[in-house]
């Protein structure tokens, strides 16, 4: 048994493209190649840990992640997140590495998610990009859609004024020119590929705001209580896509819809039937289309094999 | 994060007591003091793995451990079981401490919960122990019934001669005196107190066999699937004891015997009330007592805790 530590982590995914690797993951579930338990979870007083594991049919490896959230860390000097990705054999079961990520990767993995329905969902021309957050996520994502996006305008929002300046000067060298508001409305107004990465649990925005020919993805909400989008932003869209449409039952944007009967579930549509050519992504300029991430354990399959196998070549 | 590689843990448990550790854990259980999700399941086609993981109320830690089951695993050199479990902050969520225990403290914590329910449910009188199963479980099972039962004599099933010699010979030094049978109607015959711990899918005692004053521990069937006493026997005991009621409505003996309809779940009794004296256990000799045992994470928390907290008095 390995034990990697963040650093070595780090060192091996530089030379890594993992959004091949993460489309591949999508696709092999949507096909149903991969073996997908339920999300196991352990609500505490103080935090929560999720348990995402699974296999792909004929890869070496299964995968365990383990991933906490204590919102009181921060507070007290310590990141809110910290896990681990167990990589095990599917032919002897044995715990082959333990990936001491600290969520890095889990962190990585849901932003190339993001830059992954950009490139099928977004509109061609992408006016500006709409980032909503201010946090490690929103950070990623803008980085991870400089390969799948030409623009390079972005505005970002966030209710802090100190943490939006942050994140300006903080993304300063990123290439992009960033403005920064206060006002969701501007995000809607200005833009058409909106990426939402908070923990709001009621919608920062609304239906009549989104213009057609709008694509959002929403990253930040993965459990039943967790809400970005109002549930008439995805009563409206011509595309509502999500990770994984078992999860989205329980978790996420849709589970918020499908709740109040703003939806129903018979149009939802799935990334990795949108990737493998099963289903069409966006086919009008004008569409409004929504991703809704709630996380898959394919993604962590992926992205602890690639990192493990890149691990000797480093 | 911490790493405990299995001879460091096999140090730390030579000094720990762990019936009374494993009591107060089932204890807890019971009273509804401890938080434990439903089992984790990844059904792969040369193996399985279980997650269990849970915390009990004011205890500094959580606990994710992980156990895989490879059949194949033998034939080629190696353990059917690998696992680990990972201490993590209840305060902050990270993980302190991986335990690469090789599911050794799994093997421990089940023998211990034998031991437990021949505390409160064998009959006074133990007029000789029968053991059915040859393996790993099968001897510490034994092992940790020295200290709860003053019988020394022992009589051993198994289907291979050759795994009933292996097993005899293994455990000569154990001071205890060792017959064997390849017939399990001489342990029902001769046992009063007998221990299950084989992975059969199909009963191997039958209800006309058991004598009154007989108690059984059921302690290998601990999926849907697997079972070891046909369910007349559950239907004619006076005890049923589950360590996990809910646990036991889904895996296990119980369960079994609740889908033919012969026993229901209303009788069912919790080896942790027992413990805590809110449920009488054995109230007359000529009783019949089952309990099976399914494998609780509590067992996990109490072992993984009292390791780790043992490792620096080392």
């Amino acid at each position: 048994m390995r034990i990697l530590d963040l650093a070595t982590i780090r060192q091996a995914l530089q030379g890594l493209d993992l959004l091949p690797l993460i489309e591949s993951g999508f696709e092999a579930y949507s096909a149903g190649r991969a073996n997908v338990p339920p999300i196991g979870e352990l609500l505490m007083d103080e935090g929560e840990v999720h348990i995402k594991y699974g296999c792909i049919s004929g890869d070496p490896y299964y995968v365990i992640k383990v991933a906490s959230s204590f919102h009181a860390n921060p507070a007290r000097g310590l990141p809110a997140g910290d896990g681990l990705m167990l990589l095990c054999s599917q032919s002897t079961g044995e715990v082959v590495a333990v990936l001491h990520d600290k969520a890095h990767l889990t962190d990585l993995r849901t932003a190339v998610a993001g830059a992954i329905a950009a490139k099928y969902l977004a509109p061609k021309a992408v006016e500006c990009i709409g980032i909503m957050g201010t946090g490690v996520q929103a950070r990623l994502q803008l980085t991870a859609l400089r390969d799948v996006v030409a623009c390079r305008d972005v505005l970002v929002w966030g209710r802090n004024p100190q943490r939006l300046q942050d994140y300006a000067s903080d993304m300063a060298d990123s290439g992009f020119n960033i403005e920064t508001s206060v006002d969701a409305g501007d995000i809607a107004a200005r833009c058409n590929l909106i990426v939402t990465n908070t923990a709001a649990t009621a919608p920062i925005l609304r239906a009549g705001q989104i213009r057609p020919g709008t694509h959002i993805s929403a990253m930040g909400s993965d459990t039943p209580d967790k809400q970005e989008l109002d549930a008439g932003i995805l009563a409206g869209a011509d595309l509502v896509v999500a990770d994984s449409i078992e999860q989205c039952h329980l978790r996420g944007e849709i589970a918020q819809a499908l709740n109040t009967g703003k939806i129903d579930a018979s149009g939802l549509l799935e990334i990795g039937d949108i990737i493998g050519g099963r289903s069409p992504g966006r086919t009008e300029p004008a569409q409004i289309s929504v991703f809704d991430s709630t996380g898959v354990a394919v993604q962590d399959m992926m992205i602890a094999r690639a990192v493990f196998e890149a691990i000797d070549e480093v």
